[in-house]
């Protein structure tokens, strides 16, 4: 088959109006999946993306899950077949007071759309649909078997997605996956993704005294849960930013010099990274660039903490319980149920007698390292050459995207990972965006790769 | 004067239950002084205690401050004037939800009433109402000259009460203080206050990066402000629950081994008070007893804290914020505003170069001794041992009352505590009640008090 590629990214062109609406369309779903009360939107959602992919000529239905569900949909014929994975929810929105918009009211100002999953994962998966339409709009049809799996739990732990991998394994088995869930490196460079954390998350609550106490009734005499969780999480780091917890640091080694040289090749502006947020200093392990420590090494955070009286004035209360959210980033072999033991245990060895620590666990995936010798991965480095005007990074990433791993143990398949997000485009903080440049090479992009891949 | 004691005494039994009516009237009224939206219930509550005391033969008025207003009121004559101090105020009723049944809609029932402000303070400051009124009614008039003030903001940190007294301080002055907002030693003892702790809160705000960041894309190099604030905190005390501010102890002394002595005398039951609220091992400095540890030793303690996503499920966030609010009661010569700027440069000094600390302080006085000489102390002593048949005791207090280092340093007036709260009345907390032996035999004792002091 002829590939009239010119024409198709004309099309694409030509059709970004269009192709922006539907995203607006998308992006006005409150699909919050953490969220109990967004349940219906979440469905929404899917029934959307269904009759999107329906539209494209895809043979798509939304399938029940015991969460929220996912979209399936094949379209496409020819010997190569690709399975492509986005997601269709988004993180909560709160503080919505810091939002200059209202976040699931899409506004298109300097240069970009601003929204609740603009970035993530909305835009990007709305990228790989956009080349799929300029495809078929030009020839008729995709240049190749693509399978469409899109979930709505990504954002909340994934807590169906292995049980439905397992039970759909047939049917979703391709040649690889493609995944369209990171960004530009250094917001400049296409870049495709060789490495990626892993992630564990721990909720622990603990108690002290049966009821919330007056502090001059009791304070001295009565152990405070605040001063013991702050106690035991205020010494999760060592004066030099290491994880103390024993063992934490099993299984992970040192990139190979050869990547280590390609990170230093991307000529990574630490001092405009961080500045970019109001930071100078890489407050992760000393010894290590900021690159690595977002890369190659594990982190351990406290994402949530809450006790006794937060509101206006002040209360001299001595609360019952404190609770907080940690979790970690992983890397190489560290092994997520290993060290969720070993948390449980370090925090348990610190507990005064007095006071008892109850934990739940919020999902656990090891990090992933990409095939990188699976041609698809030159497919992609030449396209995104091609559309860029620059050659493709190889990149690590700071973040977890579990799917990867699954899609490697349940379906013997490898990703490939690449995508159009910038840093700045504030995923998971009030005043998310997509930019529009992103938008609308990404789609040239996809329908570049989906070309070459063919 | 002849004493009709015994028939003062009799109107007090035969007048219970429309006494109590009067108390449930003042309970209706929700008088939180830290909620602006209470504004104008806290002034209806001093309304409604001026025609009370107006209706006792007292010349009373409510008086304007720039917060919410006192009331003040003259009564009775004769050689000898005390002025009675007391609260109409109450605390926040959170969390709601905990409460058996709401907490402005007082309920009798199990010896004791139900609601916000049933022992702190309004039941106790009526005590002395009655006792007046039972005078009034036996005897036309008062056994002495009595001034009586009532403020309402003893909860929100008393902003206007230094200034009122400054402003009128002549009117005020008399020859002792009585307050009542103490309890029974040990729920059976009546107890005199002779020392009292002071207080000093603060609140800090750790603020890391500009915008909250995803664990993902920033976790490593971004600081996490929780994750400093956790660790600062988390070392406010050594491992023999020591603080470790540097001259924080400072103007601790040990008490007269007399004073010792009267407490040990005391049979002060650590495991049943402990016991009570769920607990069973003293949480304060290694070395001294509990009710050491409540009356003659200083604390700090984190009354609340508060960062990132604490709602269902997780978010990765790294917070640009973390914010707590601790506070410290104080002892013996520790002075609140020295102890203010050593908390702040002992938390700067740990702050790491890319985060920030602010600071809001929350009021601060010093701890109280009383003149245990002055003959009202015995007059107290002998009316109490009459009414409860059982001599009383002379103790610390772990609580901190500012008022009485007020009159004294304002007035230059000694100050004498007693009442008859109990340990179990859940001041500050859901279903706080008072008992109604408290309430009866309360205003026995201070229509004793009030002849003796004659």
């Amino acid at each position: 088959m002829t590939q009239p590629i010119a024409a198709i990214l004309d099309r694409i062109d030509a059709g970004q109006p269009a192709a922006l609406d539907r995203l607006s369309a998308l992006l006005r779903i409150p699909s919050i999946s953490t969220d109990p009360a967004h349940a219906g939107d979440c469905r929404a959602a899917a029934e959307w993306l269904a009759a999107e992919l329906a539209s494209l000529g895809f043979d798509a239905s939304v399938r029940d899950t015991p969460g929220h569900p996912m979209v399936v949909a094949h379209g496409g014929d020819g010997p190569r077949h690709v399975l492509f994975y986005g997601h269709y929810d988004v993180q909560p929105v709160d503080p919505l007071a810091l939002w200059d918009t209202p976040p699931f009211e899409p506004v298109i100002a300097g240069g970009a759309i601003r929204a609740r999953g603009a970035s993530d994962d909305k835009g990007q998966l709305m990228t790989f649909l956009e080349a799929c339409r300029a495809w078929r709009d030009e020839t008729g049809s995709l240049p190749c078997r693509v399978t469409v799996l899109l979930e709505g739990e990504e954002e909340s732990g994934s807590p169906s997605l292995v049980p439905f991998l397992k039970e759909n394994a047939a049917e979703l088995r391709a040649e690889i996956a493609l995944i369209c869930d990171t960004g530009l490196h250094d917001g400049r460079l296409p870049a495709i993704v060789t490495q990626l954390r892993g992630m564990l998350g721990e909720e622990i609550t603990v108690t002290g005294p049966e009821m919330d106490l007056h502090s001059g009734q009791y304070g001295g005499p009565a152990m405070n849960p605040i001063r013991v969780l702050t106690r035991i999480l205020g010494g999760l780091h060592d004066g030099t930013g290491r994880v103390t917890i024993p063992g934490f640091y099993d299984g992970v080694g040192a990139p190979p010099d050869a990547v280590l040289a390609d990170w230093e090749a991307l000529g990574f502006q630490e001092e405009a990274f961080l500045g970019a947020v109001g930071l100078s200093v890489p407050a992760g392990e000393e010894g290590y660039s900021a690159l690595e420590q977002l890369w190659s090494r594990p982190t351990a955070e406290i994402n949530g903490i809450e006790g006794g009286y937060t509101g206006a004035g002040f209360k001299t209360v001595l609360p019952s319980r404190a609770r907080a959210k940690v979790s970690f980033r992983l890397v190489g072999g560290q092994d997520p149920e290993r060290l969720r033991v070993a948390f449980r245990d370090w925090v348990l060895s610190q507990m005064p007698g007095d006071c008892r620590a109850e934990f739940a666990g919020h999902g656990g995936a090891p990090a992933s390292a990409m095939a990188v010798d699976h041609p698809a991965f030159e497919a992609a480095r030449a396209a995104l050459g091609e559309e860029w005007g620059i050659e493709a990074a190889f990149v690590g990433g700071g973040g977890s995207i579990p799917i990867a791993g699954h899609f490697q143990t349940i379906l013997g398949m490898d990703s490939m990972l690449t995508g159009f997000a910038r840093d700045d485009d504030r995923i998971h903080s009030p005043n998310e965006k997509y930019d529009l440049e992103s938008f609308h090479k990404g789609a040239r992009s996809w329908a570049r790769i989906l070309g070459k891949l063919a």
